[in-house]
């Protein structure tokens, strides 16, 4: 399965929205910094700014690269999610002039249902917790036959995911040595690292402590459940590790580095106080690697963050 | 004196931020999207941005250039301003290592005093108006000798804001056909025009309706006083051109268009929910001026806004 997603395949999945989904999907800025202007001991800290991505996160790739690669039945897309997955899908969805629903649970948030609806997605709110929403959603679909997209664990999802590894690369006229992801059912971090497979760059896999479905699967030497819970677990509470991302990760991940809630609420606040960057807390985990020296670059390495995403309620970056 | 202000400064400038303070001094990203993506009939639309740069905007240019330019005192540095103005001039005072004393009236928000002391300013609150602050400002300047710093009418500030379309230039690869600016005591956009002075590319002068300076004093003939008011006088509240501003754009600024509070305020709203930019109303005239057609451009053309700062309460960004 994981054959199909290598350089050339992601090369063509971003010819495809070069050609002609610019108008949507976001080229998102790098800016690079001088290490010290993070306070990191490093030559380079470079920022993927992909919260500035359309729907708000990079799932906006995936999602609208799994609607291209399909014929979209009369019925539309499916998907259960309330967080970015289903956000993008919605806005892929809008996009395509096709119907979408979206299954959620009753504790999914006021502010993330609206904009689902303001997206024109067909809300339905059901269950108490994400497993009851998968399940009416699966439900339904057999009913539709609408095409459903996963949050993580489609090869679409993947390939969108690398196009960003790509376009850090000609952004910068060369790879970095490292780069930070942030792991919850790992099709982000499968993305880059099948870019970066057997490059001399680096990529290391973050995750909360209260979220580690890669670290725990590493111990475990298989994927196993976990149990999420924690500031970020809105978009990083995957429960396990995606099937396809496991093998990827295997191969070409070199570390899976664990981070306390309170370095990562640290790192978003001092995103917005010192860069005016609003990001979501699962997008903050590389900036609080490197401030916390969970990960200590070497002096003259280039490291590149991947702001993932801006989903948040801006009332939490109140200072 | 505006002889001074002229190309081959504004690259010195740039040249002497590029040798040693990056660390502090952003090279702000440069997002170009197509102009459908912002719903605006024409094939490119850049946002400069700006609001990423040290301490919230584009003020810490030409602050930092300002001591950069000067001997500081050993009493340091000393300015009149709640504003962006006297962030950056306490930011760039704490990079330097020199004292920094600012006065601001009794109406400043309580957020922009902490943002002033956390930058290690000694905070003088004095008086109701802007004007009782400035008076007590230049009174203990005269006492300790302190390099006084201007929100906008000195050569070092124009000089520093000129750097901003250097950087837009080589981060293209080439100019864009139009700039549309916002303008307070014009500080920005005589940095701008200068840059642009005798090019093809044309500089658009935009302003609240309720805070007209240049539009005021083109139609006076000179600079006169205005009242100011509205959502975004707390950036561009000044109350009358600068002296340095009003011959640079009488000679290269091509067009002063005013704005409703009302777009302002949506074309903000537009940016936080469509790409995730958190920006303050000044910084959103550009978006204002197309989407609500004030500006107008033509198919092929390609238009740069500048997302000029972000010090923003992000209460008034809730949905």
């Amino acid at each position: 399965m994981t054959d199909a997603i290598n350089r050339s395949q992601i090369e063509s999945t971003l010819r495809r929205f070069d050609a002609g989904y610019r108008h949507f999907l976001h080229e998102t800025p790098l800016m690079k910094l001088p290490g010290a202007a993070l306070g990191v001991d490093c030559a380079e800290v470079w920022l993927k700014l992909e919260q500035l991505q359309a729907s708000g996160s990079f799932k906006a790739r995936g999602m609208l690269n799994r609607l291209l690669s399909n014929p979209i039945p009369t019925r539309g897309v499916i998907v259960a999610s309330g967080g970015n997955a289903g956000i993008a899908t919605a806005a892929a969805a809008k996009l395509l002039d096709v119907p979408c629903e979206v299954f959620v649970p009753r504790i999914s948030s006021p502010a993330k249902q609206a904009r689902l609806r303001a997206l024109g997605a067909a809300l339905r709110v059901t269950g108490n917790a994400y497993a009851d929403a998968l399940a009416a959603c699966l439900e339904r679909q057999k009913e539709t036959g609408a095409l459903l997209t996963h949050a993580y664990d489609q090869i679409e999802a993947v390939l969108g995911a690398g196009t960003l590894a790509a376009e850090v690369d000609a952004q910068a006229g060369a790879a970095p040595d490292t780069v930070l992801v942030s792991v919850g059912g790992g099709g982000l971090i499968a993305g880059i690292a099948s870019w970066y497979a057997n490059t001399v760059t680096r990529v290391i896999a973050l995750e909360p402590e209260l979220a580690p479905t890669l670290h725990a699967a590493r111990q475990a030497g298989e994927p196993v459940d976990v149990s999420v819970s924690g500031i970020a677990a809105d978009a990083l509470g995957a429960k396990r590790i995606g099937s396809i991302a496991w093998p990827i990760t295997q191969k070409h991940v070199q570390q899976s580095l664990l981070l306390r809630d309170e370095a990562i609420s640290k790192a978003q606040l001092w995103l917005w106080q010192h860069l005016q960057i609003a990001a979501e807390p699962s997008a903050s985990l590389g900036l609080a690697a490197l401030q916390t020296g969970v990960y200590q670059p070497k002096k003259d390495e280039k490291v590149c963050l991947v702001i993932c995403g801006a989903n948040l309620d801006l009332a939490t970056l109140k200072i």
